[in-house]
């Protein structure tokens, strides 16, 4: 058994900052969904970019999300995992869009119409690393200069 | 922009078979929680282990789940990804369980008393390619033999 250990929330931000893929569940009519996204961080919050059509953009463009993203080593029996959850909004306002753009445009490998951010305030921040005696956001897959 | 496929229920079913790791969204009372999760596959479904104190044991153990696997190669700028969702059944009976653990006895690297199997019928089985010209099922993180 590898031992857990719970991450600090600057650990946690951190993480977040360096990624680009994570996976949003949301609760439909029919039940919880989980959809894999792109993504970036603004201020302090995670923004999602997603089509207005999707179970996504239909179901999640109010309410409360969780995001997750984490990374797993099978050889080495190591990983790590960071949870978001809070509440989302639609951002509408074209400033808004313009500021999200500038700070960091997500650039949704899928094509399609993604025309729809969705922000996310992270009112609930918690990550886990199984195994000790390596440091996670050194070791995360894709590293972004915020 | 990167073109998307949808997967075939055969890929969709190499792909889970293939894994070791995924993620289960819920819904819970305070709104949709994502847990990550070691499973496996044992005669079609998708058995998870699991503490039965934690927010998956506790809400999880009926109604519906959705379950995902993905891998992505930001170098690439490929990847993939699998959704399964159905209902959920807590596995009580003994037997049950040994021949659980016979066919492949998930073990979760983390500590704690994971002691909760849960069965998730995949009523519903989908999953996307990102970018084409290469497969999925020879690129999945990790191969094992069933």
């Amino acid at each position: 058994m590898t031992d857990v250990h719970e991450l600090s929330q600057s650990q946690c931000e951190a993480l977040l900052r360096a990624g680009v893929t994570g996976r949003v569940a949301l609760s439909t009519p029919d039940g919880p969904h989980i959809v894999p996204v792109n993504y970036s961080v603004v201020d302090g919050s995670v923004i999602i970019r997603t089509s207005p059509y999707g179970v996504l953009g239909t179901y999640g463009r109010e309410g409360v999300l969780a995001f997750e993203i984490d990374g797993f080593d099978h050889e080495r029996q190591r990983g790590w995992s960071v949870v978001a959850r809070g509440r989302v909004e639609a951002i509408h306002d074209p400033e808004e869009v313009e500021h999200v753009k500038r700070v960091w445009e997500p650039r949704p490998w899928a094509s399609g119409a993604r025309t729809l951010f969705l922000r996310l305030h992270c009112g609930e921040l918690s990550g886990r690393q199984l195994g000790s005696g390596w440091d996670p956001v050194h070791n995360a897959p894709v590293r972004r200069v915020v």
